[in-house]
């Protein structure tokens, strides 16, 4: 497809003097260049065509220079990206040295805040918008946030603050239309339309300044006045006033969402009102992609597709055996539920869903009451287990210690996507989860390497331990599956393995799928004549330091392996431990010093740090 | 006071069939003696005297030998502790070896959920009903929530499902009358007294049955019907439905909370709805004590006192000598701005408030918004000081991360009781802090001794400091005082301080009001011959390593006292460093092992830890 739009610089100026016809070319150049690139990098497709039209509206009524969209989560921002001076650099989308798939203050000054964690898109802004306020400048705020994010608590403390402090910013709810009962629909634009024309606005203005002249008792009768208004509204839409009011916003809504007309409209009738507005605006995930439209969830994230056959089903992961393993024993376990924070797809939960409804519950994206929620299904006797990203998991910090391990709550969280992600970069990295776990009173955290160890690991986490535990594993597949399995008896995965035996120069004590680089520096270093040990262990909390410190007996340079951060990590822990028990030797840790790695392959990742296998060997020969 | 009730056994029956008189005789004793034990032991005043009828008329509805019920924060459980087999040992509360001032499962059966930080309620309930309703009980789930602690996004995270999955369970929103404008509480009781008749209950039920039978377009017309009852309410009372019911709960109220009668109707007219409930009680902090009555807020939190004369104005300490430094700073430096979770006093800010209204936030009960708001200033030019409580800011551990950490925000926390908090006990600790501030990127972290040193790392923080930046400080006050200051300038405040001299026999480096220890113990071993050094630094983050080890040459017994966790502490970073540089002896660290230390005195838990001087000296002559 050539392009008549994108390449050139789109102005504020063009944009807002484009014809109807001029901005749908241009939605449709966004929407080809989006999924001819994701095909090709991956990235997230469904949320990313849904916005197309939304954001080449906001970007006709709102100055991108001037003043300050902020996208919540960022996983809807290509378009914005495209026409903010981003479209030369966008087949770099994801990749090594490339643009960002989020929003990145580094990347440009039109990004305004960093976002892929989410809900946090309304508090940035109004801390923006303050800011705003207080250097008495004039500029508008916007904050862009999806249905799913507003589940979150931290979108309800900040609109709970917005509505009581009545700063001026605009919040877009990009609500989805398929969560939206079509047989309503027809009436809300109706009513929509009314209330946007700038008549109502100007009608509703005049009647507030109206009130504020008036005494007690004369606002009173205003507002019964207002009240009769809501109220044939109520009646002839069967609409309640909405909860946003109830809080202090002004709502308007809905609007269709893939209307760049109705949308600038919308926007153009509410950008000057003083206070905080919600325009709800309703878009459909994957819109003008067949695939993406009939199962947004599968192209939500994707790797890269083939763009005529679609996205094909992935195969074995450690979160499929995750999955499988839990809906297994749940089969003979009634004591086992499952929770998940809105990612029942992501973590693999779906099977467990359809297959024990009752006994899965999905919060939302609400990390903080999934945590806390298990701990009273575990106070109860139920043995919860919650499926959570590491790094999201990051949210429920605090109710994890309260709430969990404080009272020993035997709760299980299943922590996928540890250790780098690869192409999202550095917000969704797991690379903080040991040092926070072990941090935790009364919390046991197993580390498997493979998929038998995953396994061994969920069933004694099950139904060996009695407080909380936690099993974590990375992102995608085992690259262990051709070895067969470290150990045959659940009860062994508290035990250190030694995986390679050579001799006595040094040993690798690993944790985590990353000892496959510890294999590679033991036998790259063997070739140079020089003989060591690696020992492997998925208990790393408590360290079985006892039983390490046996195994290396004699060996004077240790080192530990892991992926993740050094403070607060698995080799630190070990270093305690063993002088703890008298050893004398230091371990020299090898993990993550600087956490702010970009988007690049996990591989790459890991080589940037220097913990792959032939950087380690280097720098274990360099200490020798 | 002579005790009719209070003492006895007072079964759930018993205070079923009590008549008003009694229970107003009942409701006497327990302010007594909440009193008389407050005054003595300190604790919880304001909140505990606002729950007394609440508390009688939930125990006479609800028997808590089977059904559960869970108290928000817990501030407000001395009622329910009293009535639940913990009258003989009320005298103990809050003392070494006492019941706790909240609730607490290994304390009694009757405490379902420990509680102590806001919000979590709702879900715990939620999830000790789904527990009940999977195994088939018939018992009540309870949660009393305030209306501060709702602010909490965690709440309405839990509400968002509890409306969805409709699980049967009651929310009392306990709120405190103040906060309700007095010229509509009339019309409220009405509509309250209207809604909670049993008669208006049970024509809902069989609307809403009846509902069920009918086709679409029936149950059109039906909802037009309601909208107009609900209208002809609303035009009467001049109340709009209630945003709980737009999330899907019933809600009823508000019911005086001072009434108990009136409450015990209101609970019995409702216990028996399938799906979950809201009732809106409205109390008053305070109740039955004048000088409580008048200034709840000074009243929240005491130490022992008068019962005559009142609470006296409090001494200096750090929270004083944080706010007033601020306070200065904030005159000469107008992009400075505060910003608090619901804790003005608490934080000493409320003179910052009322000099700079415009530049003071309270977010409410809102860790995470306050600290992604606080990015959203920083990224705009300003500097946010954020104040808030160490446990209460694990809360916000992944806003710090990602909405300040990771773009570099210049935000300053100013992290409130660090360390041990004494009687409050274990929730309350600020044991993690140096821990996960010490695994976030590019924050940086002071740790100041006292006064002097707090102000020179304030303005440190506030003027040298470029990204996110900590400054951590004890509840109580200084011990130091009587010295002078450790330095004079503030750009020394990075540099380590040897505090104490008499020798090369060992060094210990100490961070923090437990330096202190530190000095004890390095004195206690020179009157035993043994002579060491005792070297401060204010700055953890990043250690000093270079400086540490150039004063440090040639001692090869080292050792670091902090008060906190040892995983991902000081000592450890301490170590990591020094092993970096080339540093060839460990570093034995002392911090603490388990944070599980419940109430008694500051100086009493740090002695339970072996980190009191006398345990330190004699574990060093031990190790020489």
């Amino acid at each position: 497809m050539d392009y008549k739009f994108l390449g050139k610089d789109i102005t504020y100026d063009a944009l807002k003097a484009m014809t109807p016809q001029e901005r749908e070319e241009l939605c449709s150049e966004l929407r080809d260049k989006i999924l001819n690139t994701v095909s090709k990098n991956g990235g997230h497709l469904a949320s990313n065509l849904g916005a197309v039209e939304l954001t080449v509206a906001l970007l006709s009524v709102f100055d991108y220079k001037q003043d300050k969209i902020i996208f919540d989560v960022g996983h809807q921002s290509y378009s914005y990206k495209l026409l903010t001076g981003r479209y030369d650099r966008f087949d770099t989308l994801r990749q090594k040295d490339g643009i960002s798939g989020f929003p990145r203050v580094s990347e440009s000054p039109y990004d305004v805040f960093d976002t892929g964690h989410s809900s946090t898109s309304i508090s940035a802004a109004m801390g923006i918008a303050r800011a705003r306020d207080l250097e008495g400048k004039k500029n508008y705020v916007v904050a862009v946030i999806g249905d799913g994010a507003l589940t979150g608590g931290l979108a309800y403390e900040a609109i709970n603050d917005l509505g009581h402090s009545k700063t001026k910013m605009l919040i877009i709810l990009n609500d989805n239309e398929m969560s939206i009962d079509k047989n309503v629909g027809g009436l809300s634009k109706y009513l929509s339309k009314l209330r946007i024309s700038s008549g109502y606005l100007s009608a509703k203005r005049t009647t507030e300044s109206f009130l504020q002249k008036l005494g007690f008792f004369g606002r009173g009768l205003i507002k019964i006045i207002l009240a009769i208004k809501d109220f044939f509204r109520f009646l002839l839409y069967r609409k309640k006033p909405s909860m946003f009011e109830d809080l202090g916003l002004v709502y308007y809504g809905p609007v269709d969402g893939h209307k760049t007309d109705d949308l600038i409209k919308a926007f153009d009738a509410v950008k000057d009102i003083r206070g905080p507005v919600l325009i709800h605006v309703l878009t459909k995930k994957g819109k003008g992609y067949g695939p993406a439209e009939s199962n947004p969830s599968d192209y939500h994230g994707v790797g890269p597709f083939d763009l005529e056959t679609g996205v094909t089903a992935g195969k074995n992961s450690y979160t499929t055996v995750f999955a499988n393993t839990i809906t297994e024993m749940a089969v003979k376990n009634n004591k086992i539920v499952a929770i998940s924070a809105a990612m029942t797809l992501g973590t693999g939960l779906d099977n467990f869903q359809m297959k024990f409804p009752s006994r899965f519950f999905d919060c939302g994206i609400a990390e903080e009451h999934s945590v806390t929620m298990a701990g009273g299904l575990a106070i109860s006797g139920f043995i919860p287990v919650v499926a959570i990203y590491s790094s999201f998991l990051q949210r429920a910090y605090d109710e994890m210690i309260t709430d969990c391990c404080f009272m020993n709550n035997h709760v299980v969280f299943a922590i996928d996507r540890t250790g780098f992600v690869g192409n999202d970069g550095h917000t969704h990295h797991g690379l903080l989860d040991i040092s926070y776990l072990n941090s935790m009173v009364n919390m046991t955290v197993l580390s498997p390497r493979d998929y038998s160890d995953l396994k061994m690991c969920l069933k004694y986490a099950v139904e060996n331990v009695d407080g909380p535990v936690a099993v974590r594993y990375p992102r995608g597949t085992s690259p262990f599956e051709a070895e067969g399995p470290l150990y045959e008896d659940v009860s062994d995965c508290v035990k250190p393995h030694i995986v390679e035996d050579y001799g006595n120069d040094f040993v690798i004590v690993s944790t985590g799928r990353i000892s496959e680089e510890a294999d590679i520096a033991v036998n790259k270093l063997k070739e140079q004549g020089i003989f060591g040990k690696h020992i492997y262990v998925s208990m790393i909390k408590p360290v079985p330091a006892k039983e390490i410190m046996e195994l290396i007996d004699g060996i004077s340079s240790v080192f530990s392996l892991e992926e993740g951060i050094l403070s607060g990590g698995f080799g630190e822990a070990l270093e305690r431990e063993l002088q703890i028990l008298g050893f004398e030797s230091d371990v020299t840790v090898f993990g993550v010093k600087d956490p702010l790695v970009r988007a690049m392959s996990q591989k790459e990742q890991i080589r940037f740090c220097g913990l792959d296998g032939e950087s380690v060997a280097a720098s274990i020969k360099a200490k020798l």
